[in-house]
């Protein structure tokens, strides 16, 4: 069972959903993976907090097994989010962002990481993420996130840094402005010729979709009851995948598939409660349940 | 191969898409519905049009060995819908309906479409559709199409006519106002509880679903390069799925799925051009291979 890496950010979030309100909750696009891919393997973190970080919550991080060697901790406060969700949760405002730390930090990978085979770069500026990759020694798999920011204002290094990754992670709208159709095959081909392997693409409520040389395979969300908080869903979705990848040793397209079931299902409970709640109480036993009620749901 | 009796409309479009404008090209729902499932069974068309219907219409019926026996040609003219869709597609406003020889319209199925097996009860309202019911002699599989209208303005009606029906086809708004939840599941197990054995819920883009008893599928929509026309796909989506019924005589769990996938490749095909237009020139062999590429995007 080999380790991944995950770069990206630790953030303390406001959350305003129809549901509730939660105050500097735990959040960032390197937790929620973090704490969803460290169910199927081990998991190291690069990111940086401030002194305001409670120690409540790098206690989590241990109890979850997760090295936290690369977790910087600077003067001055941790970034902060604040979203609030429109009545039907299919679109939010952000009501105010402190970068904070996050301003002008530069990920540091510690020597101890470098050999790390299954490398996951969460949203991030292109730059920054390139910079993490050159410390990377020879990974197995790496995978990049992105979004519609980085498509728009630095597509240079983001199409640069798409020539050196595996996969890409990407929603629906991302992948229809990075490539300018909003056919999802057409839009996933144009992708995979841009250098990765494989293209993931998140399509919210409606599923997702895998693109892996000529295979082509979509899935549909798993029906969740209740959707309580979307933050952090598709960082959930990308540590799940990750998690299956680096649990099975396993990058082909049938593996693939498999881990996007994986995937799907813990940005399912991601959803199911306010920031990490649900993601750190869910069982073995459940993830396993849904990944079955998944799997049925496509069997012909 | 048992006949399809589908008793719905036959209309005179006016069709304003991004693509282009057709003037009173052949429409309606039972139009679409039948040169959708003549591609696997016999059909017979219960319906009304006015002394301006074109021949030519009345000859693409025949030459798809539609029967015509219960089209009645009445005094007046043929019910004309004339709609223009958002440059997205993804919603249209209706500029204009012409009840004509539709207002007062009675449906008269033919002494020899008595006996019909499978019967498709187009969107109508639940009276005209019961009293189509009241006529057929024992049939095999009944299943209903309906919309928001009635679902807000004849519930009662519908309800009733829920609990004679053994499928349901309906799209996901529609089984939302119908139950009162966002939850295809919930929503589908609500309307199973009615009285039909079945439920197809029609996604548009994202695909459609099935629950059965206490199976439930799901399955993306097929990824047409170009949708130039949406109207009727949803008749034409029903048309593949009762076609596949009545072809193979099965209405089991497992035959629905596989049902599943001819309507969603019919539906793919009559949004590709206007109207009925590449519906009726769609090649069996091309209607195969969708469905083959269709269950390989399911295959793990």
């Amino acid at each position: 069972m080999s380790s991944i890496l995950v770069a990206g950010s630790v953030a303390l979030d406001t959350v305003e959903t129809p549901h509730g309100t939660r105050k500097a909750i735990l959040g960032g696009s390197a937790t929620l993976f973090a704490l969803s891919a460290c169910r199927f393997a081990p998991v190291r973190l690069v990111s940086i907090v401030g002194k305001d970080f409670p120690a409540v919550h790098v206690e989590a991080f241990h109890r979850a097994k997760i090295d936290t060697e690369g977790l910087e901790f600077a003067a001055g406060k941790t970034f902060r989010w604040h979203g609030r969700y429109t009545p039907d949760m299919n679109d939010r405002v952000t009501v105010g962002v402190e970068l904070n730390v996050l301003a002008d930090y530069q990920p540091r990978v510690p020597e101890s990481y470098r050999k790390t085979p299954y490398v996951f770069l969460a949203n991030g500026t292109p730059a920054a993420q390139a910079a993490v990759l050159d410390r990377m020694i020879r990974p197995d798999f790496v995978c990049l996130d992105t979004m519609d920011l980085w498509i728009r204002t630095a597509r240079t290094d983001l199409v640069r840094l798409l020539a050196r990754v595996d996969a890409l992670i990407i929603n629906n709208q991302e992948a229809a402005l990075l490539t300018g159709t909003l056919n999802l095959i057409t839009a996933a081909k144009s992708i995979l010729r841009m250098g990765p392997k494989a293209v993931l693409i998140k399509k919210a409520e409606h599923g997702g979709f895998l693109a892996c040389g000529r295979e082509i395979f979509s899935l549909p969300a798993y029906p969740t009851e209740e959707v309580v908080d979307p933050t952090g869903a598709g960082d959930a979705f990308a540590g799940g995948i990750m998690g299956h990848i680096a649990r099975t040793g396993d990058t082909g397209a049938k593996a693939l598939k498999q881990a996007l079931l994986y995937g799907t299902v813990m940005g399912s409970f991601a959803v199911e409660d306010f920031g990490v709640e649900k993601l750190v109480r869910v069982k073995p036993a459940e993830i396993e349940k849904r990944v079955r009620l998944l799997r049925r749901m496509i069997t012909l």
